[in-house]
């Protein structure tokens, strides 16, 4: 496996060269909206270790992204008025990953809609920002 | 969200009362092959509390899926001689999810093959006891 890329859009947006739409953040990790979501409020959570993908990460920094990512939906389902969550992880080329840090995508889900197929269309930000506000008001 | 039906097939498994392919077990956890992979290993992680989903399970109890995901994950890699993982874990109907037990699916994958649609074949018992001793081989 290729080593961590400490230049990747991820580790930029930790060191705050890049922006995003921030939602949550504490000790270990940090949950922002996807700014291509495959559904409204679409948000990854990532460790704030340098860690590639669930090859490289700990067992308890992985233990944390899921706790974060346990909160964002709960929060997700009742800020979006959700009737499912679809969680997905995604590593190395051939599992799906695109970004090289790891990420897990936390969707809100409605019945009978289906997920836009990945990155297909960049979300307006006026649309991100207000599903920002929504999903950190439901945080609390 | 409905209550938990402890007649579910994976409560079921839980009690003992339907067969499995178990591959890892701890105090928390208990993982198996899925009997319609949508790739060969592909694994179920399965909380032992009674849990339907994200939705009512504790933080801590998922974490210890995710940390017994990290570790299948790994030994998948060896086992399969796999190229990459995808991780998913559906919540609620429309969150893409068919038994509702909480379970998180660690799925490995190899370079240009596509995952077969969900449910779409029932492997081989010969073939399912084949990968289960590879998977536990490799998880040591």
């Amino acid at each position: 496996m290729p080593a961590y890329d400490t230049n990747n859009p991820f580790a930029k947006i930790l060191r705050g060269e890049f922006p995003c739409h921030k939602v949550y953040e504490d000790d270990h990790v940090m949950a922002f909206l996807d700014i291509m979501p495959r559904s409204p409020g679409h948000t990854l959570v990532i460790p704030k270790v340098p860690a590639r993908n669930i090859l490289d990460i700990t067992p308890d920094d992985y233990a944390h992204v899921a706790r974060a990512a346990h909160k964002i939906a709960a929060a997700a389902m009742k800020a979006f008025k959700a009737d499912g969550i679809t969680v997905q992880q995604f590593n190395e080329p051939a599992g799906g990953q695109v970004v090289f840090h790891l990420h897990m995508h936390v969707m809100p889900r409605h019945d009978g809609v289906a997920l836009l197929p990945p990155a297909s269309r960049k979300e307006d930000v006026k649309v991100l920002e207000d599903n920002a506000t929504k999903l950190m008001a439901a945080l609390g």
